[in-house]
């Protein structure tokens, strides 16, 4: 069983809403999932978690403040004890080319400096809609395409913390061929 | 009167098509445009240009590498010698969230290493779109706001080339409200 | 003349110090240098400003949090009016690697989210030395090299600033030649 | 036992002896390492591997053009296929602060496009010497705080391999614990 964990901040609802379907997408049989906000998340449950999903709205091209602090501050006491562990990332921004890829990014490389392994997703969601470094939605996301970015984050999460935590190779399409 | 260059590079016509409409937006009077595609394109276009816009798709994630060898090979003789020149950038790809903001930000690195001075724009083309880094287009720009937003970059260019180049303040709302 | 703003946050003194070279670097004839703590800098010093350069540590491979909060919520009131106005950073890590180059891009995003045009500077300040997205330093900069690359930061931002804002175009090697 | 591919460019031969220090650091027991240059490197070494590590001299701020191109079209038929791999970078550059970080995280964001997973190491190779995004070098990698980078790559990169690859949680230090 993997324990996993998706960790938002959200001023609108915006990223709350893409943080709901990506726990909705990680609630996989045998994995158990935390939805939480910044403001309540802490150290403990980033050492609980065997994968984490992380959102942050795109404030300024980058991560909302709030969200670079908890990294920076609440959480560091963790730092260097996620080595290894799993981590994505997606944002809401205002309007399409906001800046919500560079906020991913930004994710990742805090992900990346705590010492997880981190990922994005080849696959599309919808035919005109992929989530490269992590889905991305102008506000809401409203759309049938943008829901499913979101949640197939989190199934991709699901799938890897798997195959890394509990060594079940059967559960991602790609070990499952191979064994 | 300012020179301005539009060069990119295309393979199915994506990023053609936004170069045509970066291009029809920088044509403003006392402004002379030059649209070019990277095969054609030389160093002498760089040093004629004030100001230039730079288009490629994003193939995995980042600018095409007919579009990266041109900055490392075709045009080296210019490097360090575009100093102060205006850039910024464009690009197109297959899917949303597919990475075209990080091409825009690696063409934005490749004319920050020249020298050049680049931008963005915080203004949005429309309700829903916007070009902080350079506009971004699902494969064609079909609807208006994307259409709008590639204008709007080169007509953007083209005040900061005039302001910059002429001298002229009058032509950019900032330095014309100053003056 | 031109005004330039050095603004900086520092936990440690080795961001400080960098501040203090750029502005020492920036101070040249005809142009008024403000050096200014985030604690104490506003939104009314970057909209005083030609010109500005914006330090900060490297904190888990970006800009500290409180830097962040200083773009998003100190200053917002300044976003969309700082339009074409100069802009450049810096930045100091714990050890080599260690992500100083990333905080620079970080800055970089957020002053053209702003709408500032942003430079780097080819030339080398030492041998082995160069500062293309902006000088990074280990610590304190103790090298000569480390200090002139600081110091031509604020010579270049200094360069840009008289060019641009005060159209003297002898101020700079590129345009001097030109006229 | 897991299959290691250490993949570069090098025109110079500095990051060709960065890619042989990596490789002797991933040359732990039970691995088979295969160390390539791209003109030799195929799509179906990709597949044979497990984990990667990915280098190139920094040209313009990001990747040689022949290491995108080797991404865009040499291993085209892997895309997709090298899902759940885990992969890290490296990169030379000619001064410091010349944008090898840069070129790292470009080369981080080309793996991620192809699915793998990827990382960076939060431990310091010496008292001033990081990996935090990957090993950097001006040039050759001269000192011993540098060596010992690249060489930390490749065992972090082994021991990565292991856990996943093998299911062997004994391999990493982490893991270890937990089990």
């Amino acid at each position: 069983m993997g324990n996993i964990l998706v960790v938002y901040y959200s001023q609108t609802g915006n990223t709350r809403r893409m943080a709901e379907l990506v726990a909705e997408g990680a609630s996989q049989p045998g994995h158990d999932v935390r939805l939480r906000d910044i403001a309540e998340a802490t150290g403990e449950d980033a050492l609980w978690a065997d994968g984490m999903a992380v959102g942050s709205p795109t404030w300024m091209g980058g991560p909302a403040w709030p969200m670079k602090r908890w990294w920076d501050e609440t959480i560091i006491k963790a730092w260097g004890k996620l080595d290894g562990k799993i981590g994505c990332a997606f944002s809401s921004q205002g309007g399409l080319s906001g800046g919500a890829e560079l906020t991913c990014l930004n994710l990742i490389l805090l992900m990346m400096n705590y010492g997880l392994l981190t990922f994005g997703v080849p696959d599309y969601a919808g035919k005109r809609t992929t989530l490269h470094y992590g889905p991305t939605s102008v506000r809401l996301p409203e759309t049938e395409d943008d829901q499913a970015a979101c949640r197939l984050l989190g199934q991709r999460l699901a799938q890897w913390v798997a195959v890394m935590a509990d060594g079940d190779a059967t559960r991602h399409p790609r070990f499952a061929k191979k064994t």
